[in-house]
């Protein structure tokens, strides 16, 4: 494979158009999107808009006359398409974490209400660390037990899951990329009788994700990765229709209220998933958010998520191949798993020995990944860690980053870098 | 008093250049800063630039290198001179319903260690309903009684508050703009054993605060009125040093962790007030609300919030002065307190006939301030509500605002007129 037969792969790519719906920088291949996604082309001028326009002309006015108020709901419907979720079942609102509080409480409620006996929240041990706190705090109001597997042992432990309560596992892991089977362990959590919480944080506009086709109980998920909603972006925030009414959340705020106007003294949620709201949002981020959501709504006219992923395991597994050809003289074991069926958008690499430098050298040639330290004090090595994203990515960009990547490792130039860590923000 | 008489008044303010750092809509004099604050003049460029350069350009590394990761504590910094606080204290957070969750939470572990037995926390019945939300979440979960009174009634309530753990008060009452003394109040709290929360709504760059200087336990804070940071801006969250580190509080999301980057699987609450951020903030949010909260602290070298307190008590009493000489036809009876001390940056003239449409003319006539239903089933009128925002409001703008109202119920216009009520939010 050489760098002509990349560019022959982007030519005859039928999505490579949609690159130009984006906002790249001169000079940088772009490999974490993973983290925060890229500037779609459209988002400065409909934000200006909003600022411009409905905030500096229609003022209060526009909380209406410009559909501020319908955000959470409008950009929500759209997200749903992306994961198997019906119009009106998820809306847009606060943060991952906090909407992990929310529906972490609400399946709590669920399961303490179908079987009391239950007394522990089992997660991943590798998972994303606030979700860990969040069920760290839930578990402890709750005299609880947050209890920590792995992927590997998940099955079994299911299977003798008579205590678990909840299963609150992030479906792409976003240190391995590892990608769990979201039907069959929602089957397996659901037979052992425990409600299941996703957190799609990667998985989200990263691969074709069927919320109600797997059965899932709740979902929550992040706007600046692959839905390209800007740094910080508000999050989402999904129930499955049968548990939706069952219970409030706790964050009760107004803008979940069934009739918020009419400021009643008294708490009443509103029917359906609107009760996930709590104070009011952000419009400029919510507006800077849906335009991320079209702009990965623009490739189902492409063959949607389905076209997107496909590309996207082409993008990996050309990473995989041209890092073991390439890069053969150095030690970089795939930290990944090798099926493609259980991968998600990123490909990330064990670098004991100055992974973070080597991150660094990396960054300095332009190709932008990021780093992860190992974690905790068990075995889990440092990684570095790619981002495949198939809206923007080319198969060029990919053969170059394992160039400078070779370059980087066989020259010791990575000796010399320096690398910020906190830019590194998941 | 004549228009001529208000244009001298303007000629002669020293505040009056202010206005040229906001971008006013033509033909509109807008009474509804205490609802949704003015587009700032440097707004719609930084923001534009934190979008093409520092997302854009910068991608993940601006966390860092444009500061993004700081925004919470730099611009609590600059809200922290608006109220009293120190460097350090207060951070911009979610929204200011999620943020007395917090604080309340964290009242409510101090009162139950320092005093198991009281059971109660003391609201305002007409306090925003938000809040009371929360503190009916928080009360069901705790088992505890949220208990209503008024402003009149509160001292005396507080003299037998042995029973009483936590006060929650607003502290301008968002319908009648009565304000409370914070100090005397919480003065009154400590000495009936109660931990205070003041909600800073509208307080916060309307009037002065003195949060340190009051003794006060916790604060809260909106982004979006007084502070010009835009539709649904990031709230803030300020607790005294005191208590701050006494207690977790139960958000615990990532960015409130003592190290978020070092990735522990075990939650360890970050030193001070950090503590109380939760998720990913939205950049661009934040940047929207430092750019509002910079064009307050342009006041700074004119007098401050003094001088802008003294102009918006004079903004407000010629506006009930000229509402009483010139309409005085009309049974439009002040529902905001008379003496100035006890009244915030709003008027509010009760209007039980046609009041929803008397305001809906006014609209339409490009004087925009909001209405207020009664609430619940008490007495308590329907509202015409206007807001005078210092930095941005003229006297003659007053005179004006009067002359459009005086139009509309002499000649009886009011009664064609419609008014979309959702437009209005607090």
């Amino acid at each position: 494979m050489t760098r002509n037969d990349c560019a022959a792969l982007d030519a005859a790519d039928p999505l490579a158009p949609l690159r130009a719906r984006f906002t790249l920088p001169e000079g940088v291949i772009y490999l974490d999107g993973n983290s925060l996604g890229v500037l779609p082309a459209a988002t400065p001028a409909r934000v200006a808009a909003a600022i411009q326009q409905e905030w500096g002309e229609g003022l209060i006015r526009s909380w209406n006359s410009a559909g501020w108020i319908d955000l959470p709901q409008r950009v929500g419907d759209k997200i749903a398409r992306l994961v198997g979720a019906a119009p009106g079942e998820l809306v847009v609102a606060d943060s991952t974490s906090v909407n992990l509080y929310k529906v972490l409480s609400a399946a709590l409620a669920i399961a303490r209400a179908d079987a009391p006996a239950r007394r522990v929240v089992l997660s991943d041990a590798e998972n994303f660390p606030t979700d860990l706190y969040i069920a760290q705090s839930l578990c402890a109001q709750h005299g609880l037990t947050l209890e920590l597997t792995t992927a590997d042992a998940l099955e079994a432990r299911l299977a003798r899951g008579q205590d678990v309560a909840v299963l609150l596992w992030t479906q792409v892991n976003y240190r391995s990329g590892r990608m769990l089977d979201m039907a069959r362990t929602t089957a397996l959590a659901h037979a052992a009788g425990a409600v299941t919480i996703w957190d799609l944080a990667h998985s989200a506009g990263a691969v074709p994700v069927d919320l109600n086709g797997a059965q899932a109980d709740f979902a929550i998920g992040c706007g600046y990765k692959y839905l390209n909603g800007g740094p910080g972006a508000p999050a989402f925030v999904w129930a499955h229709a049968r548990h939706t009414e069952r219970f409030w959340q706790p964050l009760s705020g107004w803008m979940g209220h069934a009739a918020p106007f009419r400021f009643d003294t008294a708490y009443q949620p509103a029917p359906g998933i609107a009760r996930y709201l709590c104070g009011t949002p952000s419009a400029l981020a919510m507006t800077a958010l849906e335009v991320g959501v079209d702009t990965l709504l623009a490739a189902e006219p492409l063959g949607g998520m389905a076209a997107l992923r496909a590309k996207s395991l082409r993008l990996s597994r050309l990473f995989i191949d041209q890092v073991r050809e390439r890069c053969a003289a150095h030690a970089l074991p795939l930290a990944s798993p090798e099926d493609d069926t259980q991968r998600g958008s990123q490909v990330s690499l064990a670098c004991n020995e100055g992974g973070y430098a080597v991150m660094a050298a990396l960054i300095a040639r332009g190709v932008i990944g990021d780093f992860r330290a190992g974690q905790g004090t068990d075995q889990a090595p440092d990684l570095l860690r790619f981002g495949f994203t198939p809206l923007y990515t080319r198969f060029v960009d990919v053969f170059d980053a394992v160039t400078a990547l070779a370059t980087v490792l066989d020259s010791g130039e990575w000796r010399e870098a320096r690398f910020n860590q906190r830019a590194a923000v998941t």
